[in-house]
This record gives C-alpha cells, sequence and structure tokens, in this order.
C-alpha cells in the first residue's frame, strides 16, 4: 500500500506519513505543553485530536493519555495503544479520507507549522542509561585512555556495559550548553588541572525510549524486550575528556558527563522503523541464553554530526556513522538492564553509547576522530583538536526508504563559555 | 532551654521533641500519602495540622506543601520554610502550649501510632548519586578489587568521588530485596558465572537529601552549600560483589547495585543535627579552592548494623561505626556535584559511600568483613561470607545527646530468593 497525505510532504522530509514521529510541544503564541506527531513541515496537535474525539479505537477512546503534558502515559500502555493510534492517525491524515482534510477549522486548530511551536523533552524521564556498545568505540578509547594493550576489556563480549547517566540534565535539541569547569589529570607531580574543560566532545548517539516498565526484581525477557520499547532519538552525550579521564577510575564518569545531554524531539517508533530493520552482528563468544534473541534485530539508520562554529555561515561534516555498528542491539541492552531485577519506568531513556564505524571518517567523537587531541581535524575553514566556545554540532539521522524517509530530524547544541564562578 | 512535649517521649526513643524528622505515611486504615514528623512513638499529620491553619507563620500560611504526597515542594522552599516550621511544631508540641495539647478531636486526627501507619518514601527522587568518601572503605576496596599496590586511586584526594545510581529502585525500609541475577566473574578461562548473586553484601550509609536544586549551569559555592541540603536519612546500598566485580570496568557499578537500595523513612534535619556536628578531618594534600569550607562539618552520629537471620529470634551486631568518618563532608560532595553546572532538584539524594572506621569491628560491609569471603565472620549462632536467603539487615543510626537522643530509626530489608526466570 502506498501512503499519501493531503498534507504536502517534499519528498526529503524526514517526516512523510510512513513516520509520524511523537514529541511534546508548545504553541509559541500560548498555551499549555502537548503531544504531537511531525507531519511535513507541521506539528499535529493531538490533544486537539482526542478533544475532537477523532481517536475513537477501542483502546484510545476511552484514554486522556493525549491531554498530558508528557508522552508517559502513552508509553505505558503499550504497544496496541501505539499501534491502534498509528492507525488512526495513518487514516486521518490520508489523502482519501475527508474527516480532517476537509474540516478546516479543526485542521487550522491541529495542524500548526514547525517554527509556530517550541518543543519540549518529550517524557519525563525517571532514569537515564548510557551503554557503550559500539566496538570500534570501545577499542578507540580503551586505547587512548589505557594503552594499546587489550583495550577492550574482557567483560565487552559477555555483556552490554552501562552506566547511569544524570537525568536532570538531559536538554532538548536546541538548548545551548555552558562549557563545565573540573578538575583534569594532572601532568607529572603538578597538581591536578581546575577551570574550564580543554577537552569538550560531543557523542554521537541514540537513545531508546522505554514504553512499559517493570516490577522491581521481575526482569524482561530478551524475546519480549522489543514491546517495552516505544522508539529511538538522537542523543549527543556531550563529554568532558579531561575531566573524564581524571574522574573515572574506578567508579564511572561522573562529571565529564552530567553537564548536559541533549536529545531530539522526535521519537521514531520502531513501528516506523521495522521496514529499516538489519541483521545485527555475529556475536562470538556466544553470549549467554539470557542474551539470545530469536530474532536479533539492528536498524539501517544513516548518521552524520556537522560543527557550524561561530561567525561561519556553513557548517561542516565530522562524521557519518550508522546505527547498525552497533554489536549488541536495543533488545539485549534491555533484558541486561533488567535482569537483576531492575525495574524500568515508561519514559525511562537508555543510550546506545557512542557509534563508531570501522572507518576513520565514521568515527562518533573528536576523541576518536583527532585521537586525543593529537591530529586535529582540518575542516574547510577550520581546525579542530577539540569543541571550542561558540561552536554548533548538530547531529542528524535518516532511514532511506523506497522513495521516502523515516528521519530523527536533528539533535544540536552550542557551546557557550564557561560561566565566572 | 529545655525542650518537653506533652506526648510522651521514652528517654531511649529516637524521637524527642529535639528531632522532629520527616517522613510521608499513610494511615494503615486508609487515605492518601502525606508528610509527617515523628514524635515518641506517634506520627504527627502535617496536612491535618496545615488545614486546621496551625502553620501560621508568614511563609507557610500561604503554602499548600504539607497537603502533598512528597515532601518535594517543602524541599524546595528552603532554609527559611524549614526553620519556620520547625519553630511552630516544637511550639505546638511542647509540654506548656495548649492549641494542640488541649483539642481532643484534633489529637485524635492528627497523632498517629506509629503501628497504625506505612511509612513511603519521603520524596519522589529525580536522580540519586552515590559517593565514596570514607578512605578506610576506598582501601579496602582497593586493596581487595585491584590489589596491595596503591589501592586508593591517585584521584581520591583530590575529589569527592561518586557515580550515578538508579533512582527507580530506591525503596523505603522494610521492603523485601529479591536476591539479583548477573553474571559473574569467570575463573581462569571457564566462561562467566550466570545466576543467582553469591557474594549478596549490604553497604552501611548516610544519604543527604536535596533541599532547593540549582540551575543547569550554575554551581553551587560550596559555603552555602548547606542551605540546600534538608537532612540525612540511613541508607543500605545492597551489592552483588561478583556482579559488580565482572561488569565496573571501565564505566562503574551498574546491575551490582540497580537492583534495590533501601533507605529510612525519617529524613533528620540538617538544624536538629546542629548540636552533633563535630570537625571533619584535616585533608592533605589541601582541596582545591573550590571544595575549601569556612566551617568544615562532620556529625558524630552512631552507627550499627544488625543481621537477623531466618529463623533465629534474635539478631546478632555485624559493625559498629560512625558518620564521623568520613573524609569528605556532604557540603563538599554537593558543591564538587554542581561545580560543572550539574543541576540538582529538591527530593533528589546523595550517599556518603559505605561509612567503614579505621578499626576491623567498624567496616561497614561484609566485603571488607570477611576479607571478600575469605575470613568467615563467626556470630552467635550463625556464620556469613555473605548474606543468606533469610537474612534481615538492619542499620540503626543515633545521636547521643545530653538527657535525649537524635535519632534515625531503622533501615531494614529482608534477602528474599531469587525468583525462577
Ligand atoms: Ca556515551
Ligand atoms: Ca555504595
Ligand atoms: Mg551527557
Ligand atoms: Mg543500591
Ligand atoms: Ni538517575
Amino acid at each position: 500500500m502506498v501512503l499519501k497525505s493531503f498534507v504536502e510532504v517534499h519528498p526529503d522530509s524526514h517526516f512523510p506519513i510512513e513516520n509520524l514521529p511523537y514529541g511534546v510541544f508548545k504553541p509559541l503564541q500560548g498555551g499549555e505543553p502537548r503531544p504531537g506527531v511531525a507531519i511535513g513541515d507541521y506539528v499535529l496537535d493531538l490533544s486537539a485530536l482526542s478533544s475532537a474525539g477523532l481517536f475513537d479505537g477501542p483502546i484510545l477512546s476511552k484514554s486522556d493519555c493525549f491531554l498530558q503534558p508528557s508522552l508517559n502515559k502513552l508509553l505505558g500502555m503499550g504497544r496496541p495503544a501505539w499501534k491502534e493510534a498509528r492507525a488512526t492517525l495513518q487514516k486521518l491524515l490520508s489523502f482519501d479520507n475527508p474527516t480532517l482534510r476537509d474540516n478546516s477549522s479543526l485542521r487550522a486548530k491541529s495542524l500548526l507549522p514547525m517554527d509556530k511551536v517550541q518543543m519540549l523533552l518529550p517524557t519525563v524521564i525517571g532514569d537515564y542509561t548510557d551503554f557503550f556498545s559500539s566496538l570500534h568505540h570501545a577499542k578507540n578509547c580503551g586505547t587512548i585512555f589505557r594503552g594499546p594493550e587489550n583495550p577492550i576489556p574482557p567483560n565487552w563480549f559477555h555483556l552490554p556495559i552501562a552506566y547511569h547517566g544524570r537525568a536532570s540534565s538531559i536538554v532538548i535539541s536546541g538548548t545551548d550548553i555552558i562549557r563545565p569547569r573540573g578538575q583534569g589529570h594532572p601532568m607529572g607531580n603538578s597538581p591536578p588541572y581546575f577551570g574550564p574543560s580543554q577537552k569538550l566532545d560531543f557523542e554521537l548517539e541514540m537513545a531508546a525510549v522505554v514504553g512499559p516498565g517493570n516490577e522491581l526484581g521481575k526482569p524482561i525477557d530478551v524475546n519480549e524486550a522489543a514491546d517495552h520499547i516505544f522508539g529511538l532519538v538522537l542523543m549527543n552525550d556531550w563529554s568532558a575528556r579531561d575531566i573524564q579521564a581524571w574522574e573515572y577510575v574506578p567508579l564511572g564518569p561522573f562529571l565529564g558527563k552530567s553537564f548536559g545531554t541533549t536529545i531530539s524531539p522526535w521519537i521514531v517508533t520502531l513501528d516506523a522503523l521495522e521496514p529499516f530493520v538489519c541483521d545485527a552482528p555475529k556475536q562470538e563468544p556466544h553470549p549467554l541464553p539470557y542474551l539470545v534473541e530469536k530474532i536479533s534485530k539492528n536498524y539501517d539508520i544513516s548518521l552524520e554530526v556537522q560543527i557550524k562554529p561561530a561567525g561561519l555561515e556553513h557548517s561542516s561534516v565530522l562524521t557519518r556513522s550508522n546505527f547498525n555498528h552497533l554489536y549488541w542491539t536495543v533488545t539485549q541492552q534491555l533484558a541486561h538492564h533488567t535482569i537483576n531485577g531492575c525495574n524500568l519506568r515508561p519514559g525511562d531513556i537508555f543510550g546506545s553509547g557512542t557509534i563508531s564505524g570501522p572507518e576513520p571518517e565514521s568515527l562518533g567523537c573528536l576523541l576518536e576522530l583527532t585521537w586525543n587531541g593529537q591530529k586535529p581535524l582540518v575542516l574547510d575553514g577550520v581546525t579542530r583538536k577539540f569543541l571550542e566556545d561558540g561552536d554548533e554540532v548538530i547531529i542528524t539521522g535518516c532511514c532511506k526508504g523506497n522513495g521516502y524517509n523515516v528521519g530523527f530530524g536533528t539533535c544540536s547544541g552550542k557551546i557557550l563559555p564557561a560561566t565566572p564562578l
């Protein structure tokens, strides 16, 4: 079936009727935060559709999930509700359905141009976890931080390594990032450095958004894990490498990460990503049974990072990678996360870890691209070891379909100078 | 001034009128969660007092902070509100004030026997951090996990090391803890162990509860940090040592901790703890300026851990320690936490790290007490390397005043067997 909407959608748009990603927005002219989906250059206000009684399926007609300031309630309802919402929205937006198409007052109320809204965090994030699932990234970081002998720790091939990050400092795309202050590794016998980070970096990541959670003490089976994942967003796990290198032994990254993490506003659902499923990598050694999946899915999502220095008109490509470089799948990550009984809650997110590919041009952060500042990147008009004040970093992600895209839009942030103490 | 309440309080009670710790409870006979303070064997219902108009000070008379299901709103209001609440409550509870004493219907409504209520988590915890601030614990763990050469990492004396823990699995005292499953360190060339943890441990900790937070990007000065801390609770950071040892390189503890963390229900305020202030340890090397305090305070809080195995009538003392063993103060921890701009929110908590003293009988976990299971503890009728199913671990903490206590009550949890997969 070819889908077509009465809303005009450019062929290169990230948001055709095949996508319909979910976000939370506030009209610039005023009003409360509410859920929406992206369609072309518009945001479709789901609270307006819900109030008009257009979610008429058996699950959603009885729910106020679209009258909430976050997506948490919808996410907790699970895949049957999500499928019903997707079917209803594709019907309402389709070329040959008159309900919304021919109702000009409802259209005016519910279809808002994207430049007339402010996007907000889509969920209340109870906990944020960050994995470390790209083999190339693990190998490069291990070599840089710990040396070329055994750069990959022995546990890496047995379990998807992760740590808990800071939920409070997750911000929406477009939010400025203030350069953090902190302690850096001492040189020789000198005391530790203190001041604004001199090795500020981005990390190209994606994050999974949790749907229904689990009770404390009840692990989620890896073969049911997909039903607990609503979708994916782009993520930039900003990292201060000097702070991180000094603090991370033995309890892991802390202040080197917790000053800010940016996510993109649109959650692309696993249902919309299904046409872009590809094989997951062969895992050797064979994982333990609780990590073995009947069907092991990766997603073919092209990723690109650009940098736009202050004062320059154009941006330059820093790297191109793909979500399919990940060794551990999102469903394995989720099953591992809960195997000890840890409870997930709707709206929680977990990052993939930096997504580096095998080629030098596909590395996911400046630490790797410049080999910890030793080999500066020379781009069109700029040279960079690490990020400088005024630099804007823009991540995009997109799946290329047959005549259409399923895209993630952008995830961007600009570096502001450290504030005086 | 000698304080005395019309509510009878035993001399050995943890909860005299000098204490007045805050919690959230639900009457067993029904009703919504609401704030209360402990007085003797009673809980004073603050929602009832508030509804009766008895918080008549300039700040609280205008606030609905006691009509909330958590303490977050009160915590966000800051020390002036807390001081006013404490003064109002000490007046209302005092022996010579007739307002509550002689109003039998209000007394019946607002003073509930502790055994007629269920205690709940006192705050909505946005983020949970765990520090590592006992020198003895750091030294012992370093020796056990990494060997006797340089057991203490070089950063330890320069900054209060910490990691982010799991907020979702923090539970209130009395909640059973299910033994976690997970991967344990392989022996030699064998594959990793998988199954119920064989090295389940407790960690004797206390945690600070955050009052007013800070904006992202705006650090809190160490000399103002005390105004951002409402009080302290007891904490048991349950730890699966086999899972932790295998997973923690390079990103820190994850599933070895995230299956459950228990806190005590009563937050003892810094104001109530003020008479028990003692000197903080001399710090050498001298910390960086952002960690230097005009007045550096520790608290003299006696701590004790008991174990009560299934089927035994009596419990045995596992260890005795004191909060004053900590090297880094809670105010230094908070200043460090925010120096990179990381934002704290009211109700967040941060743990002290395991509080081990210098003596063999003052170690704060079984890992240290039994030297990773190599020297089993022989107690009255039980021998333990690590925790067994049915074991109940009970932490108590108390400050001994002149004729009165300022106590924390207990923080307890019982180990249940791993559930079948
Ligand atoms: Ca990362
Ligand atoms: Ca701990
Ligand atoms: Mg981050
Ligand atoms: Mg824990
Ligand atoms: Ni968290």
